[in-house]
């Protein structure tokens, strides 16, 4: 994904936000970051990456995968001080995850190594690993890489920090943001991975996010649940939660402007926030393994959890998801998904429109205009909309983003690790 | 799908039970089936079957899908005397699904073609369509078409009515059966479809089954739904529950044996059903859209609903999928799509094993013969274990057969409609 970093329809640009730098290298004051070769991927590839806050005082927030398999980093970076976090490690190549207590020892090993390298105690040091599930991460090597990491720290190390946890990733995601507020004039960067095993609840699968504003614990941990909840946790690659699923914010305060609770520096500050995650969020459906194109379902006209329920179902369908690779229009697979998770429910007054032209009506299919529908789905970015027809007292809406399933899918998934 | 009918080593033939003709052509006494291309499908294809069962006094059972969308024939054939069916008129090339009043009409008017053409009470009719959701029946193509297949009844057309419902199916589905019970000898036949759009609930997409065994009806209700609970509920191909699944037995009594309830026979006759349908679901799963390889889950260790969700979730899982047709031995993909299905329950103490190969145990990878797994995955047919480690009191166990993932399920879904 090149040029501007807000490239979807679906997301705005808030006016009092700039792309400070779109290759994503600057880190906001107060923040270092640096990439080694471990030995842990593939021979010379950035496998090991280090983010360090130089401020003391640093304040942070993180959501985690719900997955019953937590990966070993998980479990370990849960204990820390969630809310005063200034180092974060992180490691491609194995996931650390369905490896019992080894797995443990390793993880705990590779957060005391990066604070040693970085000087920083150990219970404010996160881990966060990506890989292949049921191999024991290396703690040997894990430690030299971030030794070696440490030596390479630079305030513009956000392209190495993004290389070094990419995995089947296409492109990195990463941006450095300019946010305008009241107080003062803030920066915003961030780099996140994902682009299989994608089906996040409140966390994808490693996102990390850096400011020099000042914001208080309660404020970070608001603000990046609220954010999550509208961005990662909104995307579907394949439907597939992952063992691993983390987002940290930092804040280094280095700017000195102080965004305080209530204000309306908090407002901008959550807009900007979430604008950036929703755009990461997309990026790593566009970059769904092997996807081609993005579709966004919006479903309305039930209670919450059914419109949610209908929404991911839609969005997981095969079906769908190849109807969405060949840019066919075939609403039919709509209507089976939604059939298939209200069973019993029969009939369905469903209306389904696939880029505003209405197809179905009260449950039937209706006249219109072929060609128009067929210009319609063959774009990047095709949205479809669900009308339930139950109970009008309950006026939820919901929206998912999803991927295409192409036959790139297969071919990764099929030819992963063996 | 060639050779002995019985392919699979996950289903037993019974010691009274023979393969009568491996073509599937005979009909047993008081049975009659056709076909004709009536041009809904493509030009010159089979796309109508009539079966006709001549004992006045036939007896009959059916199942259907629960989908909250239920094709017009599904709505049509719930109304009839499910107890005396003694007609079966299918068509392939659309579903009549999502098609609102004038799809019920079409599949009223073809109930009515049938009954005429075969001179039996439409109220004995059974429709059922296949094809594409959302395309109305054409009444006149259909009703045509049903009187030529009318024309060409014959004893031994089950080869022309297997082929008339045939969508994307690679292979026809269709056997014929000799039953030694004590009481005499009698036929038992049936023809199925399905290789996309696949996760039946109570019936697979099509399948009609005849006897000439005499029945009664609650004996033939019970041993269809029974049979069916273990064959077509226990597979998935995509995970997509279908508006169209249904399920006929149909019993002419032609034979002249009486299978009474609670007797020795009944058992017997039940115990060829099982072995009928469980091996028709089993070429369903073999014969999924573009599959190569079959997978059985097997999951314990829980209770029954717990259970039932962990191996749907692994069957469904296109992480798993795509292994599985890889003969990729990365069971970690078995043990994320448990993890995400029994959200916050970390730590799990998982038991993993492939083809009787331990991988994983207690939660953690345990050292295994690496060469050996990768042989044991390679076959055309693979089994999985998973042990939950939950409740010991809930001894719960459940199987379920799937398709791998290809690039031609990708290929021939991505190329449906258009």
């Amino acid at each position: 994904m090149s040029g501007e970093f807000f490239a979807s329809r679906w997301v705005q640009r808030p006016s009092h936000v700039e792309v400070a730098d779109a290759g994503g290298a600057a880190l906001p004051a107060g923040f270092r970051a640096g990439g080694a070769a471990a030995g842990l991927k593939y021979e010379g590839a950035l496998d090991v990456g280090l983010l360090v806050c130089d401020a003391e005082n640093a304040v942070s927030a993180a959501c985690f995968t719900r997955s019953g398999v937590l990966a070993a980093p998980v479990v370990v970076t849960q204990r820390a001080r969630l809310d005063a976090l200034r180092v974060v490690a992180a490691n491609s190549g194995t996931a650390n995850a369905a490896t019992g207590g080894p797995g443990l020892d390793a993880a705990i090993a590779m957060q005391a190594a990066a604070g040693a390298a970085a000087g920083v105690p150990a219970d404010q040091v996160a881990v966060a690993s990506t890989g292949v599930i049921g191999v024991l991460l290396d703690a040997e090597l894990v430690a030299a890489g971030l030794a070696r990491a440490a030596q390479a720290l630079r305030a513009d190390g956000g392209v190495e920090l993004a290389e070094a946890i990419m995995t089947t990733d296409a492109f990195p995601k990463r941006v450095s943001l300019q946010v305008t507020l009241a107080s003062g004039t803030v920066r915003l960067s961030a780099q996140a991975k994902g682009a299989g095993m994608i089906e996040p609840a409140f966390a994808t699968m490693l996102c990390f996010v850096q400011t020099d504003a000042a914001l208080r614990p309660e404020t970070a941990e608001l603000l990046l649940s609220v954010c999550v909840q509208r961005s990662f946790d909104r995307i579907s690659v394949d439907g597939q939660l992952s063992t691993n699923d983390t987002a940290i914010l930092m804040c280094s305060g280095s700017s000195g402007v102080r965004v305080e609770p209530e204000t309306e520096d908090e407002l901008r500050f959550g807009e900007a926030l979430d604008a950036l995650l929703r755009m990461l969020a997309i990026m790593i459906v566009r970059d769904g393994e092997g996807a081609r194109r993005i579709g966004r379902i919006v479903v309305r006209g039930g209670d919450g959890e059914t419109v949610e329920r209908c929404a991911r179902a839609v969005a997981n369908s095969p079906l769908v998801k190849t109807a969405l690779h060949g840019a066919d229009p075939n609403w039919g697979r709509i209507a089976q998904a939604i059939g298939a998770t209200l069973r019993d429910s029969a009939p369905l007054a469903l209306d389904i429109s696939i880029e505003g032209i209405l197809v179905c009506s009260g449950g039937a299919a209706v006249a219109h205009d072929a060609d128009a529908l067929s210009a319609a789905v063959a774009g990047v970015e095709v949205e479809y909309e669900v009308g339930l027809g139950l109970d009008p007292a309950h006026p939820a809406e919901t929206e998912l983003f999803f991927s295409d399933l192409s036959h790139e899918y297969v071919t990764i998934n099929a030819e992963y690790t063996t």
